[in-house]
């Protein structure tokens, strides 16, 4: 029922855009590459005649019917990345989600409730390492002080938003009236390795880990690297180093779905022949239970407490996911259509943070995914098959379609 | 009989130039703040009547008498900084060296040789990782390939030689002929305790350390930082943790001089969500003795070979400067001048890398250090009392008027 063709090539069009297949994809929220690829989707919107509005948090919103009287339908994902990821991140959803509208505006296939196609802004928050703005100023969990956050170049959020014509003073704006939707759908592709293992199709997702980020900053004494001796530094460094393969070691005994993550780390001044002043990092921690989430950072906190006495730090907590749980109706119905249409899935919970997590906590959202090959994401090699992306797109048009019954 | 308000008030002027007391003074070489500091000390040089001349290395001479029949006297350091350095790592000898040559001049002392104040390109090396290119391009030792070395901005040296209206294809010339120099002096703050420690307000250095950088890179798998779990991950930072703990191990072993640091650092792709795929980093490692500085490399790449197999790595040499014996003559003559004039003074070695050093290969050639507080350099807080910058002056005088008899 869906058009293969369009759905490809519209995810190989917006893949033209802020990189290629060597050096992955880089539209960190708020820049030129992010505003192209808008300018994009919105093209896409435009030409199946949705009413295009763009709030002042960044999401773009499309609309399909009257919503005035009547709760929403919504649809979406986001088209920003980290910096060098994949294709798919985000991208799927957002052109699968145009699809499953355009098949049924062409078909004028029967739906009872208003549709919206939803681009949520910033999901990734790579550049001011604060991710889910557009979702979150959508359910009021966006908070003012956010605006003040900057970027590795000085450039503040607020400055940001104000950048793509927008008016950051007006954030709070964006918040959906209570009970504006009556759905949330969103499908991705798994970023993990479970449904390929398992040679399932669609992932129907139950739970989401909560995921809290604590920024590291230790302060040592930058001093010059051949004039003094080993024993007279204190090499903010070495000192991370050593907490970074403690964080390792504590989050392989905490097993199961807890992971803990440094993926970033500045070192300064980060010179050859200076020794490390200071280092900051973040660790982002995340398991799907809060209580075994509480424990994991209580531990971890401890073991950066117990630094030895000549550094001194500070740790903040940058950003607090709580775990979310999906509509149990919705999953019923995913399992539903996958048993009648012989797609092969599996019910599975999710590591990565989405919209759909945060949209929880104002619709009855759900989320699916389609496996990813080798589970590679975050990264160029980041892969589909495109028989799933297509199969993806027809289950996500089935949902939409009995959820409106 | 040198001018100490002068002195003093050019180091103060030259201070003013990338930087301050809070945030370091930040002079890469061949940038918009290294060319406005040489146009500065250019002044200097015009102002006391040297004749200027400017070799395609990038290196500023000032000549005093002329040079065709008999060989020179040389005195100099450099002006460029590492990031957020300090205000006298360098420009301590080159505001001295121009001190000693205008009393010199305006007091019509007596030299019987020719004078050259050398103001050496580029002798930190950290926007290229590549240090002394000045000093090494006079005596003959710089590689045309290091032309291709990119910065972090993917600048060429080839093209910032090229920037600063020098030809990059010329480096070459700048090698002096041979027998061209009778004595090369620098003075230098010491960046170290020994000086301090010990009362003492000249240091004679007899020795420096030699140096050699590695450069490591580490390839894990960038992967999602929720989607993976720990069990299934490459990480390869923490691969890089384990081997930066174990190399200060290795080094404080070695003890003595020996020296190993890891300054510099870079996560790819340095995303809060993404298990870093690739880390790189730089090792310094010295000692005075060319046994033991190779004995710690062997030591330290076998560490790295021994990495886990899941990991692949690349380790390569970047710098390799040799220790260094200073002129033994040069030395005794500063005894006796401190030892006339009552300086308290001490032998010592030099862990650090300095111009001198590279000189040592083409003339007799000497260093010296005043005291640094508490040690502190490559940092905003690199000081010095101002009484031993006067007497640092008074000394290099004595040496160039005792040198010349």
């Amino acid at each position: 029922m869906i058009n293969k063709d369009r759905l490809r090539e519209r995810l190989l069009e917006l893949a033209q855009i802020g990189g290629n297949a060597t050096d992955g994809w880089t539209r960190l929220a708020f820049t030129k590459e992010d505003k192209l690829a808008r300018g994009l989707v919105k093209g896409y919107m435009r030409e199946m005649g949705l009413k295009i509005t763009c709030d002042n948090a960044g999401n773009i919103i499309g609309s399909y019917g009257n919503p005035t009287n009547s709760p929403v339908i919504a649809m979406g994902s986001h088209i920003d990345t980290v910096p060098n990821g994949g294709m798919f991140d985000g991208a799927l959803g957002v052109i699968s989600a145009l699809e499953v509208a355009q098949t049924i505006i062409e078909n004028k296939l029967n739906v009872n409730y208003p549709l919206e196609v939803i681009i949520f802004a910033n999901e990734e928050g790579s550049r001011f390492n604060n991710g889910l703005t557009g979702s979150r100023a959508i359910c009021g969990s966006f908070s003012q002080e956010e605006l003040q956050i900057e970027d590795n170049n000085g450039i503040s959020f607020y400055q940001a938003v104000q950048e793509m014509d927008l008016n950051p003073d007006k954030v709070y704006e964006a918040r959906a009236f209570e009970n504006k939707y009556k759905h949330f759908l969103e499908i991705h592709i798994e970023q993990g390795i479970e449904l390929e293992k398992e040679h399932k199709r669609i992932g129907l997702v139950n739970s989401a880990a909560g995921q809290v980020v604590l920024k590291c900053t230790i302060f040592g004494r930058p001093d010059h690297a051949g004039a003094i001796k080993m024993t007279q530094r204190k090499d903010a460094l070495v000192e991370a180093s050593k907490l970074i393969t403690e964080i390792q070691q504590i989050s392989l005994k905490m097993g199961g779905h807890f992971v803990a993550t440094v993926g970033k780390l500045n070192v300064f001044p980060n010179s050859i022949n200076t020794v490390p002043g200071n280092v900051e990092f973040f660790i982002d921690i995340r398991d799907i239970s809060s209580d075994k989430l509480n424990r994991g950072i209580e531990v971890i906190s401890n073991t950066i407490s117990n630094i030895s006495g000549e550094f001194s730090y500070f740790l903040e907590e940058v950003e607090n996911e709580l775990p979310a749980f999906f509509s149990s109706r919705l999953l019923d119905l995913g399992k539903e259509i996958c048993e009648k249409k012989n797609y092969p899935y599996k019910v599975l919970s999710s590591g990565a943070c989405h919209d759909a997590q945060v949209m929880t906590t104002i619709t009855d959202s759900a989320l699916f995914f389609i496996p990813s090959i080798n589970g590679l994401s975050h990264c160029p090699e980041e892969n589909v098959h495109w028989e799933d992306v297509f199969l993806g797109a027809e289950f996500l048009l089935e949902m939409v379609l009995n959820a409106s019954e």
